[in-house]
């Protein structure tokens, strides 16, 4: 569950893709608990019926948290999350859909300020059980570099 | 609870301050069942008290799904979350800290392809009790026009 | 979310209505997790299907606490909720039933003690998604008022 | 756990003392996920502080559905809740509180329209590790009669 | 709740059977969330689709957990619980499934090195709705003498 | 994730260890509710206090549950568990304690019926921070051969 891996060793284009997670009807009662967002389009059935998508449907942290954990298989003790660029929730997810996890890594860049750190950037897409994209993200990693880079190329 | 709103209606510079949440244990636990994120720097106190912390902290979609949840107070029927942009981890998060979300509408601006909607980004920036800054990002929602763009308007 | 309001400036009659909630086969496992009461009519399916109902039945504790909850949506630092009187369970509630909150200001009395403050009776009246009223109570709060009352006009 | 009894063997003024349970951080925030009531009394420790009571409290209807879940430990097959009176908070509960509940039999009286029934008042009083009352409630159970009155008797 | 019982008033053979318990969706979520095992077969519904038994089963651990709390009835102060044996999975248990545990004292023996304790055996029996046995094990008690065994006799 | 893996490709004595798990309070609380056994040693801190231990235990299912929870990190579509044999509570688990499974391959026998699988035993080792030793048992997974014994092989 550990795999040390410095800037240098990340490979641009490189994929992995994880196990798929139902999302059930718990997990979105779990997560406006969490949360505190009780809006009806994730708690009220009779009201979404009313609704363009006749369902609850789950809330977008709920889809971005699952998402995003379902990537968290491996720690890298050189490398932590620093944020998140361009989060787009492209489909609903409603009750009873899987979700699946595709990560690519889509950048390598050196850090603005830090000469001992690079940023790697994973392209995070959510798909369901019908291959269908419902959310697409870019998860930022501060990653040690073995080898710091010379003041001057830092940049 | 609703307040309808249409995109012309949203103040440039308005901002809004949430109520807190305390960040427990149980709360870390809880995120870890639902994302599947049992990362030991969440959920080993024992090896955290080696780290540079010394104690487990909050993961960050947990900060974030707590922080964007306070701010889930006010329905507008005329508005839907899509995304997010330049969502950044600032601090950690420790067990007993508080959370407040402040929210700021930062930017008014056409939909690129919707002469219907707008697009209205409301800044989320969330404070601990000692008011430092733990987590920012910016929230964009699709905001129906009360008139719609003439198609010369919408680029 | 926090409105302040002294006793004299609660107008009797006045009403709100609530959100909606399904309540769920979670909410149902998670309240017998929070209570101890595992009793058949609420976790065994099996069992119920052999009873009047055919299928099991929302906790009273249950349907009380969420139709409660549905109800606090602001705060007023005036006032504390101090009980509860002749709270009835009118109907039973089952999984997937929806329920709302209606609320009026039935009564305003004298604190029987205290000058300070009064005694204002909401009538929480709890529905589920084909108007049937399952839950009837009455809810206490202890307010302050403006303007204690005078000694002799305390009965 | 099944124990089957009529109106007629219920005896007024027997009682009876249950196990204890212990109020943590976790109740409380998966009480405040189940009901959506998330008032700072509740959830900010920092706001708190800053208040009379220095700490966070237990949401009302929890210690009520706690209390009230310690009491059932038998099922009697003739007997079903129908609601409470007078339910009152006495004194708030704190985080790392035991709790535990005590019941007597305080009134056996027929039903004013069931010659069928009784109303059996089952007085619950829960109190805390230090023997403090922090809460009172009669709870009603109608409860079949072995022998169902005459109609004359019925009043 | 409380019933106390000595080495020497365990019955061989006696039987007892508890209450059911039906595992619902939430169940296994909760218990994948709680064990941090998110295996398919618990948690991708489109996987399960696929697989044997069309549908996802219950964790191992979770049907043993609920089957032995729902043996924990009563507690005997003179007796603890230390461990298992033969714990086997007979058939799987999916949603929806009702659990029901049987337990038979099915030996008594000295305790290899304490006078003053014997074993007790309790087999346990857990059945679905239908009858069909889905896990068996011995649970082992620790249980204190009335009388010690004189050292003579303690082999 | 997926590492497929026959019989013949056990190896005795090959070890592995897990990452570290917190029990939380939290834990405690989630795992009385979903098993039901709120027993006072788990549930009631102020009696607890005037015993042996002085503080809360986690219950020994909770333990078991997490501790081989810890150990699924692997699926391999080639085995299945079917059962534990030896199952010890050593010592107890307090709230705050960190656990840790080791994992050693210590027997791998022919299935005494089926000649395409073998049963390949995982003894399960769960240790705190302090590395004593608090849980173990034997772990029965029933493991496809990668070739079939022959009929006269299998007794």
């Amino acid at each position: 569950m550990t795999d040390e891996r410095f800037f240098e060793e990340y490979e641009l284009g490189s994929t992995r893709r994880t196990t798929g997670r139902t999302i059930t009807e718990g997990d979105i009662v779990l997560h406006a608990g969490q949360t505190g967002d009780f809006f009806p389009h994730h708690m009220d059935a009779a009201w979404c019926a009313t609704q363009e998508f006749k369902q609850r449907i789950a809330h977008g942290t709920l889809v971005f948290s699952v998402g995003i954990g379902l990537t968290a298989s491996t720690i890298n003790p050189r490398a932590m999350s620093y944020g998140y660029d361009r989060l787009r929730f492209v489909k609903p997810v409603f009750i009873g859909d899987t979700i699946y996890s595709r990560v690519e890594i889509t950048d390598r860049r050196p850090h603005p300020k830090r000469a001992g750190h690079g940023i790697v950037v994973e392209t995070v897409t959510v798909t369901n059980q019908r291959d269908e994209t419902v959310l697409v993200c870019d998860h930022l990693h501060l990653v040690e570099r073995r080898v710091p880079l010379a003041a001057a190329d830092n940049r």
